[in-house]
């Protein structure tokens, strides 16, 4: 069989050297580009010398990519940047996966007050999937264009999404303490990501306003088809990767622990990315990989489902999913290239 | 004026070397033992190399503490073991402060409910004090035994105490989400503190069971002359030292930020100890020092109030706290010794 | 082709579970046991949690391993516990790469005076093939034993081992200065390891008598033919894995930074598991993989060579290695299931 | 008594923190002044939000700075920038402690060498006092302008200063093995401060260039009349603070461990911040003080001096310094307001 060929477009950032990471031994793509304007005419292993010998692909502008046996682009590019390349490529013959959150969420009006931005392809909002398998598996199958979920978003659906659909949990009640390390604020440094403001700390930020909120409420709300009020707290982890989120819910009906665990095995026993667990998971446990790994109680004292799932913010918050939807989007195996096991210490 | 003498029992922990850290300075006090069963003989730079030419002190066995002009005696112990001490010794002519939780909560029964443990001394609960100088300073002026409250009961006690004593929030939906540094589960080296377990990493524990949620739960409750119930998830910080609370509160009457902002500055204008910030805190901003400082908001998409709250779990989560206590025990400046400012970075 | 047998001696410890995660996807070879006396009958992931669904194999005693059809056996075990497997199987139909420190020195002499532990299998020392690649590949590929290279020695002797067999540098002024993460001290807590004493620290250890300067200097004499004098101190970084090494010596003749680059590529350009850097190189670029990086300059000013070199040390350091060497004595491609890229960030 | 009046010119950085952090609990001295050009106007406290209730002035501009009454002005401005203020000001009635590089070297020449940088003010190099005051307590005393030493020069002169001056090891064969926390950068975020590019990450840096390999160099020979060959090579630890340097040197007699430790207790035993150990140091032993530990000794299978130093790069390599070298310029107790004792853990 001869191989798929995809492009990273915004090579330089964490989110295209984790697919350059993952590509590189998938077994069914070739990356047959990568591009970055500031840094286009250099080798990949200039940018990111851990791929010294291993990746020296040169990056190329985005005016010079070939679109000809193009399977597939992937653009790591920043918020409010993806879009034109959306607007002007989403008639090509290329499926698109956006690392972007320029179409997550549900109408252009929505997405200028949160991101307070001017939006330049409404219509793009039409035709975009909403990458997430474990909810959209048959829509990214048919989609040309998916945008792939945010990193705080993944963790925090996963962890809400069961208890939605049956419907068992007050849709006004739900609170997301989440928890991420500083690899998601992207590999530009920056005053809040200086070593020393990060390491031995720790606090919180985008109260009340963070862009990923909306994101979670929508696609809980409509996954349920349905209104839902979410509120998200994030807060910055003195670590590189991984998320931990905590969802604080309150059940509608009587409910235990057991049948708690039930629900979500239902859910998520035939899904390869996603580990119920029956002790308390950690970060590391995902490092790297695609995994979200997920754990459910019910306490009975206060009457409240707590349930806390981490992922990898790199992998099954960005990369890995996108390569995911890339294989159901290209008729390969799900789990092709993501066969990666947790670096654990 | 001559100086106090005081004592610390159990002096090769962490909260140990934390009250030397902060007594050695102080001007009124002269720590006249400290004792160790397990390395008695040995001097006290021996157990903690830091302070060698700083305190050197030779730690004796209890049995030697000598009591004549003895004024006070901090109890550095492990929960279970304080208590037989407070048994032997509460009618002698020191004051006590206990740093363990052995006389934190309302009774014999609750204690051993939540600790797995019994008491020996169940007299002790009356003749105790709770020693938070925020609410119970006039009570702590009188007391001869003072419990020093834990360290996460510090931050979230702080965190909700106004909006309690308001009577403006839910007192049956109180959600505490804590994360604390390591150094929160002692000096001794167990498989969950090994480095490669906590670096880099992050997880919930002692999820729906932690002895913190009830200490949280009577005083809050107590505080406003009323019941409550607490839900608290800590969970582990790569860090060494610090504590942060976030606590979502569901108000009972229309209520704003600005107005919010004003109940705790009401309360809290006078304390030397609690600084309320308009910005998010951080750990680093209390490190080494007996501050708590206190963000608070009200967020009406999702009609919750939101409180976070930040201290250095050894010092106003132990130490700290303990020598605030003492100083309004002896009838000195309650801020005496412990103008320290925070080590940040 | 059908696909060889291999089993893990002791797999519970960090070099037990790394070798599962790159066996696991080596292309050649099946995991048919792993043992462990401590936790036999227990599931891997019991041990390990993050290969829950990915790798569950059940640990046996080792007195159950089935010997036939097993081609190949790793040793992660204990130094002064290994000698005695290998006392009692080396003439067993299969191969063994022993992962210890039991059979890399030269003699039961040298061995006991530098590990202070008696020797139980004195013919084993000339049995053993010393188990790294790059200098030793050829009697590895006849090997039936082979003592998998410590990690601090694999680090150093892939600086020195040019400048060594060239000639070029005083074989009696070596120094090696090596920065190790907290990984290379095991998986059992110790209060050196405990979070609190490693976080945001750094200190020496084993001064003037670590057991790696020996394995170091016998190994860079032996390459040259010659005797030589290392001296090495290592150090304790805040960090999970890697080990860098700062190796200073003296040239015995006119050299410049050219020249040793020139030498370096020509003793390394066809080695997989090499890479020669002109830029510094740093732990995460090689973490999780196979390479040792090495950087090389002369120092005009004080006469001094410095060549900086970086592993991973759970990696090259000990399970990548000993999977490279299996490869090899199996005659299979050197880097079958070796292609990990760095996990940077 | 009334109180000295001092001035930070420069207060936004870490040195300029600290400095505060320190003078603020110093019985004998009054900040009469904080400047900063680039944030002149603000509160410190929203400079540093750590000092919020604790020191509020407010940053002025330089040349509102009123010199009437001041007794002394730090200099926490950045290499380059300090030389002007001094060129100005060398003449006034203030004494000046200079924090930065401008005047630590010998000449001119020297310092546009390794600095790479015009210097605009050549008759300061004479005025000024190297103020390191375990070598030149006498001349600070009398001084005016001292040169407050390099961070990583305070660490490897304290370690190799008894042995140069003994003369009993060889001028030319001294090398310097360190590793310095962040903070050591500055407080501006830069590509190589950004957390992910740090956090459980090691690299060499500056290696045969760094600027303060000829500070080491002259001082130390100097120290002892005579000329010296100083190899220095820095690393990058993910640390906060904290400087480790291990020196290695060859003796040019006959020595042993005792011999030396004799050596350095005769030089160091009647001052107040160098501790000399028999065990191992390590950074958290000093942190947030003024304390250089060493540790020394004789390994006689490679005919080597090892000495290990550590300090706080902010404390005794910057503001604690400082502080102590106004201590001694003012006249006052040489460790009035340096009683502080090490934040550990």
């Amino acid at each position: 069989m001869s191989k798929y060929n995809v492009a990273i477009v915004g090579a330089t950032g964490y989110t295209g050297s984790e697919l350059v990471r993952i590509l590189i031994n998938h077994p069914d793509v070739n990356i047959t580009a990568i591009t970055s304007e500031s840094r286009k005419g250099e080798l990949f292993s200039d940018v990111h010398p851990q791929f010294k010998d291993i990746f020296d692909l040169t990056l190329i502008g985005i005016d010079d990519l070939e679109e000809e046996g193009l399977d597939l682009v992937f653009l790591a590019l920043p918020h409010g940047v993806s879009m034109d390349f959306v607007k002007d490529n989403h008639h090509k013959s290329f499926k698109i996966v956006d690392l972007s959150g320029d179409f997550r969420l549900s109408s252009k009006a929505v997405y200028e007050a949160w991101y307070q931005k001017d939006h330049h392809f409404e219509q793009g909002f039409d035709q975009t999937v909403f990458g997430l398998p474990e909810l959209y598996r048959k829509r990214i199958r048919e989609g040309r264009l998916v945008a792939n979920p945010g990193c705080f978003p993944t963790s925090a659906i996963l962890a809400l999404a069961p208890l939605m659909k049956e419907g068992i949990i007050d849709k006004n009640q739900i609170t997301v303490d989440s928890k991420t390390g500083v690899t998601g604020a992207g590999i530009k440094s920056k005053p809040n990501t200086h070593f020393p403001m990060v390491n031995d700390n720790f606090s919180a930020y985008g109260v009340k306003s963070h862009r990923h909120t909306i994101e979670i409420q929508e696609i809980v709300g409509k996954y349920a088809n349905s209104e839902a009020t979410v509120l998200f707290t994030p807060h910055l982890l003195p670590v590189d990767r991984g998320i931990l989120s905590t969802t604080y819910t309150k059940p509608t009906r009587e409910i235990s622990t057991p049948e708690l665990e039930k629900i979500f095995r239902e859910y998520y026993e035939n899904e390869p990315y996603v580990r119920l667990r029956s002790d308390l998971p950690n970060l590391k446990q995902v490092r790297g990989t695609n995994y979200c790994d997920i754990f459910t109680t019910y306490d009975d004292r206060t009457n409240t489902i707590i349930t806390i799932s981490v992922i990898d913010n790199l992998v099954k918050g960005a990369a890995g999913q996108a390569v995911q939807n890339m294989n159901i989007m290209l008729g390969l195996d799900e789990t092709s290239g993501l066969h990666i096991s947790p670096l654990q210490p």
